[in-house]
This record gives structure tokens, C-alpha cells and sequence, in this order.
């Protein structure tokens, strides 16, 4: 293992790189599972793409010292804050992305849009209705002054999502009959598995609904093309006592210290509904389905073709072309990754598939771009809003006895 | 084309079969679609089963004298009636099989009982709450004289549904947690599928709820082992004008004539719900799914392991053991064709697939059997009542704004 | 159980269709597998297709007095002869069905013929290439006096093998490149399982080759439409010596007796080809493929579209349009349950799929069809005597240390 | 876009991480598809795993300066060189990764190693196996100096085959019976299509059978766990004449100039062999199956199991347990993304799937794992001396009319 040593008549390609393009300089908020995921969106999409501005990893905040030392070197940001206001307050931050649990979405959020950053802001926007309307509102503002406020939908930025989407608008599904959709996770099947946060409301607002009903509420609006205009609901929680976590966990793995605590957020939240167009809609987010790990699936049938998509099998979309005579007609699975599809043109040949961190990859390239040409970003805080009246219309049906509750629009 | 002559010291083997084993002749009403499948039901148990009594297809019973005729002739029963009472009025038949519309479901029932036949009946065992009380009161007064009446829910009998039952049974399931059910098909997609009598609630009933909805709550019933406690429903007609059709039709295919009507069903059904035991459960049936042409699919997820069947590949189950260590655990994809699975003793070797129609097959087995055996049949029409009460339950939550609705016991 | 009473005014039914229509006396040897399937094709074809004739189970044959008896009772033929001569020699027989073993095809099938009866074979056409010749030679000499033979081939009669041949044959692959077969089982993966008919070179003439490799030449070459040119092969057998059997069977199902004898057939036999076009060939034939119960798989890729199938999805053919735009191109599945396909308008509506068992009642209703339009049957015995041709230049070429031997034309 | 201040009190991590573990710096030969998946290996490898050293993309080199230091810009390389003599003559290079066509790898291996660089070789390890056993000889006798060779069989990086090679090590398939491979790709099939350098001889030694076969002979018998014996082989080439390529291509994609040049690689190589224990294989290496992407597929039957492995779904692995019961029994799917799952605890949570580039990522770690433990990498260039005789044998086969060939020791 040698001593870098630059020969001589070695150009150093990295500075002049950074002479040509503007830099982007990020400074993210928290650091666990979603922490991971953006840096590997953060480190790589410039990479990979062409982009306007070059992504720094600048700086990465978190409480403790000194796991967020370990977490920058990991991960490779450049510096380390344990005050997010300190972050918020450097001059050299330009955009504040911030990968925290629900509670401190909205504070972060609009501190960072006060000083005058760009936001990139995971899902669920907030925890509640009213914070998700503060937080769109001073977007809105920003936007004005020209920052940009992102809501991190990352599936969205699937190429097979991506391409159903453009299949959508490009008329192939005619008229809209039904979208279902559900989002399947086993995780918390086991009841001795600990109360992690996301099992508690103070922190995560709500249980499988905001964490997996968020996103599905979100791909399913976007892929039909059309809001939501009521719901009706269930929810469950079916283990309502649980030991309590021995250390930090990032949610999803924990390990279990003493005493047990109660659960404060639904286990599984179903629901069905009718979009504005009269097109049904069906719902359902659990993480009691035992063998199903990530399986966020959406079909959506219309009166000229039909999409399917699975989580579990990403490059992949499902495609009926209800206009083929019948004898030749059937699903058919595109494998989504020519050329031709959305991201794709930057990465490998084509069946040579890509992963779920690449979601992030693409959420940063989509970002960069829209930053450097002032266009709003796709999905913008007052599209995380309406996903919170939905899901905050999802609670007061489930509340009412399932009663059919319209979207606040 | 010889002549039959039957050459000397050949033994004919029908009339001594018949010497051996009594018979059980059937009278069977209605000839289209569901009599098609009746018949070859019929036809075939005795030639693979081993059956306590051997089944007879006596008379066949329609309106128009020369289709009846025709049918028989096509279907191979012995004798026509253009009048189910002269049926139900001959000595000669010991069971009455039903398969004509539910609006006519109860008189002939009622009637055939009353003269002392066994009766099985197509599903939904009736097109109110109220007929179906009497008919399965008067199946109760019935099995105190020796006479049984079934209900014709055939999907129990494909042996990838009789195995999953027989898995829950045996507990490989653990406690319930969801069970989530659709039953998708496509005929109606064309809005000018003419108005055939399936999209009249006066001869019909409902639309998909009854037609598609009754499959899929008996089946998700019977695999789960209990009744639904309450239904919150949504439902829709999306096409609620049609062209009149030209002829007889056997619901799933139809010519148009001239002139338009109102289509008074139901196009598609959602509804949620609760087990008794506290499991939830999601069903959708529609008949606007393009590109789903029969998808009964419905899966079970519960502590210990899941399950899932899909009808459109109905010589599979699907089945995860939560039980096995997480680096080797994976939904397995059981080919059910094997000896040890039920009904394939009598079938081919491992790997060659039954189809639709078998469920029919081995309906009149375990019809004849149970008769022969003066058991209980399964399912009886006290379980084709408790069906028509949450079939009554969800569309009375659909007329009350999807609120709740107990299911009455 | 009322004892039948013909009541008065009833039409018999029976009486009446076999006036209108010539039947067509059929005399099966054989009542193993094969017997009940074929019982089971010809029992249901009049029933589901319009025919010219009526098939009528007329005799079945065997030399076990009793068993042929049971057999006879069980699928309904009328009567039983303990000697294929005597079969052969009634008057009252239009058409011999042969469901023996391989060696003895050619002994019967010439004396059929002989006796101026049609005859259906079963696969492999005949032990030996010589046989065939024999075979072959005098169906065309009996086609010139008015007489019929068909070799049971029934895998073409698979709805969606069907119109995987329309397709090709309507030049949906262009060019074609590749086709690539095997057919997998796995019940001989167990060393006890005993020494049946079928892994003894006498009476089977070969093992996985004659029985499975039979079928997937015969159906590569009916697919792609042109016959192989020449073969490079391997075979091998695992298992050298396998306890004795203890009874009859039927050769996928059996029990030990005591003692053990040696295997004189092949377990698996792999060959590689290439067809008259120069398109390349791979074929697998195996009954040690662990978990495959009856993996017929074929997939052919042209220069315009690919076609693939299985026959453990036997309602399912998979369909690659390479003219398709890259964007939205992908391998569908049809479900073929559709009208428009083969042999599916007589059967059920969309998405109720047929079964294996439903080959066979294809292959009566085309043999009937033929029979009376003095049409050659498909595939004839020149077709059955080419099959064997390959087998044997398999067997050469496995001899030579795998040498490309090429088919005697 | 701020410039870069760092505030005060902020540490800079880069600065420390690197003065706590030794760097491991890296040169890189060739800049086309494989040096952009190196790049991504090499620059993630250490933000995800824990690693002994940490990998620094030191230089990368082409011949082309401008292409070059495109390159470099674009993967984060820190300089260049434009010949790769130079390269190898640095102090501060560590590894050399060869990422050129086959007809320059024995030369810059060689040298590297003589250099007293470590060396990973993308594969096939060379164009004929003289040049081979030149490399394993060097590699040999390098590792006695402490450096390392690796070849670029990245296939057995996915964590689904790595999991697949520790249940066959791990006895759960018993004795193999049969392997059966294809590597499936249909980038060929428009004989317009233009003449890169991959169907060229003199550059990349073979055509499908280097590219692809290579693969699928190293992936086999890795999985394996034995060596092939012998095989026999056809190969062909379906367009023998191309258009002339207009410009640099990576050779999956590229433009034609004008005129046209002899293909003088195989299109296509089917070849069937016996492993060393007398399992059979089978394998098929095209570029000319319509609608098959990148369709690697795997399976493996042995006595008491089977697996599955298709490429296109790379986080899946069938298996099947051959001792379960036969009522339970069935190819499970496993969603080879749990923490127990090779590779996998330094990513995300279960469901969260991978891609292609992370065989690279998975290959850098693997291979600084064994330069800091002073362990034989695996593969080593003596298994990529192994393949090219496989390799060779398969031609030599060909030649001889597919002659069954034994592979030499």
C-alpha cells in the first residue's frame, strides 16, 4: 500500500473538474437508513449523469459527535455538525437535505427555507396537516425568492415507475377504472420485535400509514395522473405491547433492552376510495405480511390497457395493451432497462438491472437539474401536503366507523 | 362406420355395473354456461372416482323445448323437461341441480326440497337475504328427513384451495392477520358489451358483488376458518347504459340488437373488513380489470406463514413458512398435482395439470359422497345464507357512505 | 337412490342422436395411463366438439381378464376382449387404439391396419426404426384404401403449443435462430424407486429418450415447421440397478418387491442439433431434475419474435414481438382461454383454463375430423417413423463419443 | 452555489480517515463499459463495507488524452495516463485493473505483475490458453512475492449465486445430476447491426463463447464445485458479413460508417458436457435470442435438491428441497436481500434489491479483503487459465463435428 504520490505531468483531474461546473454544496440532516441512501444518491449521480452543478457531500449533521464522525467517514461528507441550526447557519450549504424522523421535518424545513437553502425533504413531508401546510406555504414563498423544496417520493424516480407514468399521460390506459395498490413489509410479524420509533406517534406520526402508505398514496396519484377525492379506512394495530429497544435503530433492525412500552401507531391501514376522474382505488399498507418484504405493488387498469409494477422486482413493468387483438394480447413484462427508459441511457446495457438505492441516485439528478433551471421540483412540498390530507383523511375515516371522507383540496 | 354388434362372449360391462352400485339420477335445471360445466361434472366423477353410488344424468330442464333438447343431446342426459315442476314431480330423480339465474333460485329449491330431492344449487344461493333464509331453513327441516342441499361454491374444490385449507387447519398459518381477495376479469371493458341478463338486478341480484364477490367471500371464509365480523364497502357502475342485446346470451358473451337500456348492477365492488378473530381483510371484484380474465387471487398472511392462489394458474399454491430460517425462506410455488394432494390420487402423474372444469368433477364427488354418507354437505346452504348476508351487509355500507356494517349472525 | 323409471312422454335422448350421425366404433388396448387418458378423450369429445361422428367406446382390451374388466367398468367402454386379435378381428370395430408399450405398437398397428381398421398410436411410434419403416409404409398404403393413422403426439393438441405453430407458421419469427427444449421430471431421483417396464430396454426400446425425447422432438420440429438435420449427443445412466418391482404399474408409480435388477435404458439424454435452415437446436430430456414434475419447455427465437412455453403452465404461452418498439416490448403471456385460439370455443369462457387430460379429447376430435374428411392425419406414422429417426441418431451419435450424426432423410 | 468555506470548528473527516487505514491505490487500464463498473466498484466498495484498506482511484488510462481525461472526470479518477506502460512504471500504483479487450491482457498483465503490482483481469483471462497459462504461471510465481491476481468473473459477486454456492457446499443438492446454463442476448439480431471489435478474432479472441460462455463455464462450475471433463460443442455464426462500425463503441452500441467486414467470431455455442463426479451440463451462449436481455440462467438438480438463478431477476434464488414432503413441497423464490444473505448486511433492508454494478462493488471489497490477508483471491488466474481450456476445448469440438473433447488438466 503506497504513499500517493502525484508524477509528474499527472494532471489532477479532480480540481479542474470542479473549476468548470458550479458546485452544489449539501449538508444533510440525520444519518441511519435514509442517511445511507442519500449519500449514495449524493456520491454518485454526478458520476453517472451529466448534470448543471457538481453535488459535494459538505457536510453531515446529527446529535452524536461522534457517530456522526463514524457516519461522514462512511459515507464520505466532508464535514461533521451536531446542531442542525449550525448547519442551517453555514454559508457554504446551498441545500439542506434532511433525512430525520417525522417530528422535525417541519422545524428543519422551514429554518432551512428562512436561510435561504434549497430542502430536500424525506417522506412523509410531517406528522400532521397543519405542519405540512406551514412547510408548502414558506416552499411556495421560496420559490419566489428561487429555492427549490423537494419531498423525497423516491419511487417515483424507479425507471419502471417512471415509465408507467409516461405511458399514462401518453393516453394508453384511457379512461381510469382501478388503481391498487398495496405496500407489504413483514417486519413486526415477530412481537417480541422492540419498540423502535416508528412504532411510536410523538415520533413517527403514524405507523405503516405514513411510513408505507405515504409512498403508495404518492405513486398512485402520480401514476394515475389525478388526485384522490375521498377515502375510507381501517386500521389496525395488532400487537399493542412491545419490549422496549436497547439501543439506537434505524427502524427497521433493533434489538430489544427491558421493560415492554405500548404502540402507538397502527400495525396496517387499509382503504379504498374514488379518484376525482370516478376511477376506484384500493389500499393497503401492513407490516404484518409474513414473507412479503417490500412489496409495494400497483396495478392500474384502464378502458385501453392495464400497468402492474412490483417493488420487489424493479426493472420490471407489466404492461397489457388492451387495443391488441385478443388472441395475441397479455400481460407483458418490459424489462426496464433500455436505453429508451427514463435514467437508463446513463447506466449499463441493456437486462443488466439496477437497485433500489439507485431511486436516489435519480432523486438527486432530478433535483440538481431542476435547481439549475429554477423549475419546481416534482414532487414539490404542496404535493407532500395533499399526500398528508390523505392520509390524515385515511385517520378520521378509520376513526368514524370507515365512513367515506373527502380530501380537504 | 361399422354397426355395433356385440360379438359373443363379450361381457357388457355397463349394465353390470349399474347391477352393483345404486344410482343416483339427476335432474338438472338450466343449460348454459353453468349446465355446460354441471354436466361434465356429472359425467365425469363416476369414470374417476371411486363413488358410493353412481351418478345418472337423468333429465335435463328448459324452457325452450328444442335448446333443451339440443343440449342434451350435446351434454348426454337421458330425457328433457320443459317445465321444472314436471322435473321435480318425476320419481325417477333423486337430486336437483340448479344452475339457472338466482332470481329463480329459491322457488325451485324450496320446491325440489319440499318433494323430497337432495338439491345442489349455483351460487349465490339466492338474490335476497330473506330467500336464502328459507332456503336454508328448509335445508335444515330437509336434513332431519335424509335429504341434503349444497351450495355450488366449486372453488373449494380445486386442490390448490383444498390444500391451502387443510395447511390453515393445521395451523401452518399461525394467527390470521390479513387475508386479501380479487376477483378481476374484463368482459364489461367495452362499453358497447351489450345489456345481458348478469347486468339486471332483477334477474341478477347485483353485478360483480354477486356474480364475482359471493366466490371470493365464501373461498376467503373457508380458508380462513371463520366468518367476517363487518364489511365498509365502496361500489360503482361505470358504464350505466347498454346496448340491448339480440339473443340469448349466457352472460359472458353476447350480441347486440338495437336500442339501449340501463345497466342496474353493480360494475365493480370494494370492500374492507374484519374476521371475528380480529384479521382484515380487503376484497375487490370487478369485471373491468382489462387484461385479468379470471383473477381469483386471494393470499392469507399470518404469524407463521402465508399463503396465495391465483385461479388463473389454478394448479398452483404459493406458500411461505415464516418458520424457516430468513437465509433460505422464499414463497415456494407448490405444483399441486401430487398423489398426496387432495383429489389427485385419482388423476395423472405429478405435473399434469387439471383445469376448470374439475372443480365440477369433484363437486359431484363430494356431493355423493355426503349423500351417501348422510353427512352434512360442505357447503351448505347455511353457509350460502351467511355469504348472502355480508353480500347484504356490504351493500348496505356502499348506500350508507361505506360506513361499517356488522355482518348479522 | 330411485331406481330408473323412464316416465312417460320423455324423449330418450341417446336413441335419437345415433340416428342422425355416424358413430365411430373405437377398440382400445391398453389400459394403463395412457388407457384413461385416451378413455377420458374419447368419452368428452362428442361432448364438447360438434363432430361428424360420434365416438363410441365400443371394446377395451388387455390380457388380465379382471383388470381389463375393472378398466372397462371404470371408464365406461362397452365391452373387453382379453387378445388384441380378437379386438382386431370383430366387425364392429372402426379404429384401434393403441396405449401398450412400445415394443408391441408394431405388431398391432400392422395387423390393425391389416384389418382395415383406422389407428391411433401412441408415442414413440415403435421401439425401432425399422418397426417404424414398417409402420410408415403400410399407413400409406392403408391411406390409399381409405384408412387412417395417427401417432399420439398429443402435445400439439395443447391449446397454446397450437397457436405457438399458427404463429410461427404466419411468419411472426422471421428467420428462425434458436429453439431450445427439455423436458424435465424427477421421478427416478430416488434409488429405490424399482425397475418398471419403462427403464427396461426390451419393452421400452429407450428410457428418458424414447419417452420424454419423443415428445420434445416431435414438438420442436412441428413448432419450428422443418425437421432437424443432425444431432450430437450424450446420454447417461445414473442409476445402474434398481430394486425388482413388486406388482403392476404403470411406470410412474410403483412398488418394490425384493432383489435387484439393472437399469438398460438411459435416466437423461442430452443432444444438441441444428434444423435443415440452419437454426440450432439444444434438447434435455431428464427424469433426475429434482423438483420439475413435467418441465416441457420450449423456447424458439426468430429474427422477428420469440416464442416460449411450459408445459407446467400449460394454459399460458409466452410471446416476444422483436417489432415492437424497445421501449414497450417484453415477453407477454398469453393465457390462451380465448375464443379466438384453438380448440377454445367449444370449452369455457376467458380465463378457465384447460387441463392435460384435454389433449387427448383434441386429439379424438381432430382424429375424428380426419377420419371423415379422408384427411392425413397430423402427425401421421411418417411423421412418428422421422421422430425415430432422430432418437436413433441420438443414440448413434452417443455411441460415437458425441459425433454429429446427421438424420437419414 | 456557494464557494466551499469551512467554518470553523469543523473537522475535516476525509483528512482523518485516510491517516487511519492504508489506502489501496489503484490504476485502471481502459475506460469503456467495463472501467465505468470498475469505477463504480472501486469508489463504493469502501463507503459500504468495512474494508482493511481503503481503495484510492489513483489513475486511469487510455489512449486517447482527451478520452481519457473525459473518463476521469466523469468516474472521479485522480489522473491519467495514456499509456498504460507508464501507468504500470508509477510508484504510487498498487493494483492494476485491466479493463481492455482480451488481446491486450496477457501483455499489461504480465508486466503489472513484473512490476510488482497486484492485478484484477476482466475476463476472460486471455485470448488463447497459451497466453492463459503465461498469466497463471507470472500470477503464481507472484504470489510467492505477496501480490495478487484476480479475474473479473464478477457473476459469482451476486449475492444470489454466492448464497446458491454455499447451500450446494453446504450438501443440500446431494450428488449432481445435471447443470443446465444458458447466457441469453439478442443484441445481434439486426443484421444491421455494425461490425465492433467484439465480432472481430483478432481482438476479442471469440465471440459469444468469450463474452458469455466464459461466464457461464467459470459460473457453473464454481456453483458446482468441480470441474468440467469434457464437452462437445456446435458453434455458428448466423451473419457472416457486417456494416463497418462509424466510431468508437463499447460494443453493445454503436454507429455504421460504410461497407461492410467479416464476422470472424461464433454468433452462437451450444455445447453439453460431463463434470468430473459424471453430473451432465448443458450450456448455450447467444447473441441472437429475441427479447432475452441479459437472461443468464442457472439450474442445478442433485439428489436432494435444486437451484435456480436467472440474471435478469439478480436478487432472486429458486430453490427446491428435495427432502420436504411431497404435499409442501415446491421452487421456493428467495429475495436473496436479507442481512444473512451473503454480502448483503452492509446494505438495505430486506426487499430493497441490488443491480448489475454491484457485482463490482461486491468484487473490489473481495479483493482488498485478500491483498490485506494475503490469501488467493478467488478466482484466481489459474481458474481463468481452467475456463479458457473449457473455452478451447469447445472450439476444438466444433472443429471436429462436435467430437466429444476432454478438457485438459
Amino acid at each position: 500500500m503506497a504513499q500517493p504520490q502525484q508524477s509528474e505531468g499527472v494532471e489532477a483531474t479532480s480540481a479542474r473538474a470542479a473549476s468548470e461546473k458550479p458546485s452544489l454544496r449539501v449538508g444533510m440532516v440525520g444519518y441511519a437508513f435514509m442517511g445511507a441512501a442519500h449519500s449514495q444518491g449524493w456520491r454518485t449521480a454526478g458520476r453517472v449523469f451529466d448534470l448543471p452543478s457538481t453535488p459535494v457531500m459538505a457536510a453531515i449533521c446529527g446529535r452524536d459527535a461522534s457517530a456522526v464522525r463514524a457516519a461522514a467517514d462512511r459515507h464520505g461528507w466532508e464535514s461533521t455538525e451536531t446542531d442542525w441550526r449550525a448547519l442551517i447557519a453555514r454559508d457554504d450549504i446551498d441545500l439542506v437535505d434532511i433525512c430525520t424522523p417525522g417530528d422535525s421535518h417541519a422545524e428543519i424545513a422551514l429554518a432551512a427555507l428562512a436561510a435561504g437553502k434549497h430542502v430536500l425533504c424525506e417522506k412523509p413531508l410531517a406528522n400532521t396537516v397543519e405542519e405540512a401546510e406551514n412547510m408548502a406555504r414558506a416552499a411556495e414563498a421560496a420559490y419566489e425568492r428561487g429555492q427549490l423544496a423537494m419531498v423525497g417520493f423516491n419511487y417515483r424516480r424507479v425507471p419502471a415507475t417512471a415509465l408507467a407514468r409516461s405511458m399514462v399521460a401518453a393516453g394508453r390506459l384511457g379512461a381510469l377504472r382501478h388503481v391498487r395498490v398495496t405496500y407489504l413489509q413483514d417486519w413486526l410479524v415477530d412481537p417480541e420485535f422492540p419498540l423502535t420509533w416508528r412504532l411510536r406517534r410523538e415520533l413517527a406520526g403514524s405507523g405503516s400509514l405514513g411510513d408505507l402508505g405515504a409512498h403508495i398514496v404518492d405513486l398512485a396519484q402520480y401514476l394515475a395522473g389525478e388526485p384522490l377525492a375521498g377515502v375510507s379506512a381501517l386500521t389496525e394495530t395488532f400487537v399493542r405491547e412491545r419490549p422496549l429497544p436497547g439501543g439506537p435503530s434505524s427502524g427497521l433492525s433493533a434489538v430489544s433492552a427491558g421493560g415492554t412500552g405500548q404502540v402507538t401507531v397502527d400495525d396496517a391501514a387499509l382503504f379504498t376510495g374514488r379518484f376525482t376522474s370516478g376511477a376506484l382505488a384500493s389500499f393497503e399498507a401492513t407490516r404484518y405480511a409474513t414473507g412479503r418484504k417490500n412489496a409495494l405493488r400497483i396495478e392500474l387498469n384502464g378502458e385501453r390497457g392495464s400497468l402492474a409494477f412490483d417493488l420487489e422486482r424493479l426493472n420490471e413493468l407489466a404492461y397489457h395493451d388492451g387495443t391488441e387483438a385478443a388472441a395475441h394480447a397479455g400481460f407483458r413484462r418490459i424489462l426496464v432497462t433500455e436505453p429508451e427508459h427514463p435514467y437508463l441511457d446513463a447506466w449499463w446495457p441493456p437486462g443488466h438491472g439496477l437497485g433500489y438505492e439507485h431511486t436516489f441516485v435519480h432523486q438527486a439528478r432530478d433535483l440538481v437539474h431542476a435547481i439549475a433551471e429554477g423549475r419546481r421540483p416534482d414532487p414539490s412540498f404542496a404535493d407532500g401536503l395533499q399526500v398528508q390530507r390523505v392520509l390524515a383523511a385515511v385517520e378520521e375515516s378509520a376513526e368514524k366507523n370507515s365512513l367515506y371522507t373527502p380530501i380537504a383540496a
